[in-house]
Formats: structure tokens, sequence, C-alpha cells
């Protein structure tokens, strides 16, 4: 097969202001660098794609911000991905199609920019999602750090899956899928050159297949979150919030890794607040929980399921954290921001 | 009825890194800012949006990186929505839903924000299509420059529309809905001090409505664009392009406003290179162009609507002016940037 391609873009060579005019360089860009990266797009180059018929159609938006672009374990583009996969997801929704949107700094590498798309073709490709559409702006130096990817995700819902926040019920189990604190922390010390980023790296991962694995279970999925921001602090009390139904947690039962536990000791941060993005949690009937935990226990991405908790109607709203001493406190929502960029 | 908010957001406070983190502070932001300038969402606040069946669904995104924020005739919230109505629009398709996401610099004013999300909400509002989901990043001081938009829609193809720029066919007439130039030098203007912002207005609006007046004219209809980066020159070679078939253009028929003109004049820019964001041109059959024509003059934003060319075999993907005075120049593609953050 013979591809014509405009004259090749130089590894050494930068994206400058044209590149997002619209113009002959922004052409340039597309054929020799974005569209080999990502795939050629299933139908022709517009300014909006068409999609097959979506019966019960979700659809999710995400910027990513996150600083530095490589980091153990992803890069911005394969979280740009993963984030979008996964907010649909849960909802309890099969990701279809992805559009994604850049906004570059005039002057970054091209080959970075190279790495980042092909990483982010790569993690859509693995997840059986198709870039259908997007769209390329450059703003000159300074006015961006580098790069930012906005993906929005269209789903079809399966319909005995409808987990909502608002669905938790006294008396669910509550489920983690896997360990937290891994992102944040793997992002943070790759950026602040901490050295943990040896030992840590981001758990960034497509968490549709561990719901696809749910569906036997229906509507006794009440509830599905991934602690991205805010962690897993921010989703337990947005749940509580949401549903009006408390929630005790067992410390013991938290899958913090040593390395993340030794990191957030250092930097005095709780990993309750750090972001997480490849685990999810779920909020079950109990009788209904042995059978999801094996469920989620039988994906590779869910292994290390455990039950951190259950939901009780004596305290409404509140997050409750039983400790390894047998002493309570409470979870409360994260006021600010820890960690900023990190996703 | 009385709406229960957290401590009022003050108008001189401005925006922090927390403000983005997905805690407290997020949940502030978004109870007393975004959702009352935007309108509550139709379902829950979760991180997807379920929508209605869509039988033929169009997406597209678009990030919107326009500086300054404000200009005369609109702003980055209105543009953002008109924008991505409009991309929807040239595919023939209905807008449904529009999905949010902000990155903002930290340090922007709370009233600016809030400013601009209003004016987001009632662009949305006006053009019968609502903000189903979003997202919120901050980035520190430095990172951006103060406000980028990406807005995605979701439409639904109208059945007998399928306009392509690969469908151009020779023997169209060309038509343009509308005045050229306005946007980009309404823009350039506020942004240099030049003073022509006095006599220019942008164009931007949504062309939605435009597009359903053409309904009548089915398939014959073969394609529709809006001229926004790169301007006229830049669609209609992408046109030309895309679908083997050359154009010749009578410059005596363009229609460039006199303050366009002389702001062009002064500033050394070709009106043909600089953005719109409220006009389309309609590739149809010669025999069809004055019912369409009448049928686009009857709805108020293609009031002045006019025939500004043909398509011909004869000089295939090659874009022609006839001049006032007689003689021939291609219209090139434009090379790179003109005017940088236009939108």
């Amino acid at each position: 097969m013979t591809i014509q391609c405009p004259a090749p873009l130089h590894e050494d060579e930068r994206v400058l202001l044209g590149h997002g005019a619209g113009g002959r360089l922004t052409t340039e860009l597309l054929n020799a660098l974005v569209l080999p990266a990502l795939g050629p797009p299933p139908g022709p180059l517009e300014d909006a794609a068409a999609l097959p018929p979506v019966g019960l159609p979700v659809i999710s938006t995400d910027s990513f911000v996150v600083s530095p672009l490589f980091f153990p374990g992803g890069d911005i583009g394969s979280l740009a991905v993963h984030g979008t996969v996964n907010d649909l997801a849960m909802r309890g929704a099969e990701p279809l199609a992805l559009a994604v949107s850049l906004i570059i700094e005039e002057g970054l590498p091209l080959a970075d920019l190279r790495s980042v798309l092909e990483s982010l073709g790569k993690a859509a490709t693995e997840a059986g999602v198709p870039v259908v559409t997007g769209d390329t702006k450059v703003v000159g130096r300074g006015a961006a750090d580098r790069l930012f990817i906005t993906t929005t995700g269209i789903g079809r819902r399966i319909p005995p899956l409808h987990p909502s926040a608002a669905r938790a019920r006294p008396h669910d189990a509550i489920l983690l899928s896997g360990p937290i604190g891994l992102h944040g922390t793997a992002v943070l010390s790759t950026r602040e050159g901490l050295g943990f980023e040896a030992d840590i790296a981001s758990d960034s991962r497509p968490l549709h297949r561990l719901v696809h694995a749910l569906i036997p279970f229906g509507s006794d999925i009440h509830t599905l979150r991934d602690p991205t921001r805010g962690g897993l602090a921010a989703t337990l009390n947005e749940i509580a919030e949401a549903s009006g139904t408390g929630a005790d947690i067992d410390e013991s039962a938290l899958p913090v890794p040593g390395p993340v536990a030794a990191a957030c000791d250092l930097l005095g941060l709780d990993p309750l607040h750090v972001a997480n993005e490849g685990c999810l949690v779920a909020y079950i009937p109990e009788p209904q929980a042995d059978g999801v935990l094996d469920a989620l226990r039988g994906v590779p991405e869910g292994a290390s399921a455990v039950r951190i908790g259950r939901t009780t109607a004596a305290h409404p709203g509140r997050v409750d954290l039983r400790t390894r001493v047998g002493s309570r406190r409470v979870i409360d929502m994260p006021l600010g921001e820890q960690l900023p960029r990190i996703c």
C-alpha cells in the first residue's frame, strides 16, 4: 500500500502557530502526523462525523491537562482515552466513539506530539473505540503549557445496567476493584523528581470490560464510580450526598500499596485524596457482594478487587472510616487542591 | 422557588487551583456559578449524561482559544456554542445536545467566567440545544491564557440532507449566505486596539435554522460549509480538493463590507483568508440556485445571501477568482497563520 504524503515532518521540528490555522500547514500536520498516529477516521474528513444509530446514547467530556505529559504507566494521550472511556463505563455504557480536540502550545516538539497521539491511538484501539472526529488549535508560546487534550466519548447504555450515584441504598456492600493512590503519586513524583517513580506507576487503564462483567447483575449494580480527582474520599462523599446514604469504610481493607503509603507519608498526603485512573467502586446489595467480587476478579483489571465497607442508614450522607485501632473518623470531602494537574 | 446555595461567590473573587480539584470548591463553583449560568442539566450530575435515542447521530468537537475573551458581536462562550452548532449543521444535522469542557487559568476573575458562561447558556438556549454534561479544569497562572472552552455537539442527521465536501459537482452554483470577513477583523481589531471595532462586529451566530430551510431541496444540497479558520479561501479549496471539482468565483459578487475592506487594506490581509462565524457556502445544481437563494433569504441570518460563482470541470481541484477588471487569479489555500486565535 502506498500512502501519498506531503513532505514528511522532521522529528526535530516543532509545532508552529500556522499548524492550527486551517490552511496548508494544518492539512500537512493532519496527513503526516495526526492521521497516521490515530488511524484513518471511519468516514470522510469533515467538520463533523456521522455515527451508526445509537439506541440509548450516553455522552461524557473531559479536558486533560496533566503535567508532565509522560509519566510511568502512561501519558496524556492514553489517559485522555481511559478517562473518557471510564466516565462512560461508570454510567453502564459501552464506549462507541471518541472525539479528540487538541490545544497545542507553539514550539511543542513534533516528536512529543507524535508520541502522545500514537499512545492515544493505541489506547483507543485497545479499548475498541475509534476516534471519529477532532480539532487542532495552536496558541502562542506561553499561552498554554505544551498540550491539553479534550476527549468526548459517545457510548451506548447497556440496558440492564443503570448505575447512578443516587441509587446507593443502606445495606449495600462497597467494593473497590484495585489499589488506590498510584496515579496521583506517580504523576507527582515524576513532576517533582521525588524518586518514587521507580516504584510507582499510574494505574491508568480502561474499565469498560470490568463493567461488562457486571451485566449479569443488572439493576443490582446500584452505583459505579471511578475515584479520579479528589480520590476515593471525594467519590465516597459524592455518592453519600447524592443518595442520602451513609458509608462505613474499613481502613484495614483499603488497598494502599507500600510505595504509595511511603510517598504520601513523606508528602503529607492522604491516600484517600489521591487521584486514581484505573479502579472503580461498586455499590451492590450485600447478598450479591460475593458474586460481584468474583465477577470483578475474573477480569485482569479487577484481579485484586476487595470489599472496603458498607452503607448505612445510621448517618445519612456521611462517610466514616473505622481505623485500624478501632476508632472512627469522618472521611471529609477534600476542600481543594492537593495535587494540581494530575489529569 | 428557593434555591439552596453554598456561600455566594463574590464578583471580585478569582478562580483558584482548588476550583478544579474535584472537591468542595469544585462543587461550590458548579452550584454557585456554572449551573445557574447554564441552567440545570436535564439529568443528574454524573460523569456522563444519558440522551434520548438518536437515529442518525452526528458528532463534532472544537476547542475555542479566542483572544480576547470578549469582542464586538460575541465572546468565547457564544462562539463555542455557535461554532459547534454550525459544524453539525454543515453535515445536515439538527443539534441535540452540547458537552462543554473548560480549561481555566488560575486567577481568572469569577465575574469574567460568569459572563462567559451566561453568554454560553444564552446562546445554547437560543439555539435550542441543552448543555448536558461538562468538565472543569484549572491550571496554574501562566499555564493557559485565561480560558479555553471545548464544545462537543451531538446532532441528528435530517434524512433528506446529506451534504459533503466530496459531493460538489461541475455546474453547481455556489451560494454564500452573508458578508465575509467580519469575525476575524472584529477580533483582531479588538485585540490590537485598531479602532475598527466601532464599525465591525463578529457575525457569530447559529446557522442550523438556515440549514433547516434547505430541507425541501434534499439531496440537491451537495455541499454546505461555514468558512471559519482560513476563511472562504480555505473552504473553497477544501471542497475543490475533496470533490475534484474546480470553482470560478466572481470577485464582484463577493460581499465584503466597507469597514472589513478598509481594515484588511490597512493590515495587508486578504478578506478571503479572514475567518467567519456566521455564514455558509452552499453548492447546488444550477437549476435549483434561485430556489435555494430564496429559501436562504427567507431566514434572517440568510437575508443577504448571494450567488458568488459556479463549479467547473475545466480546472479540477483549483479555485479561480474572476477579478473586477476581468483578469483571473488562483485563490490559493492559505499556508498558515494570518490571524492567530480568532476562534
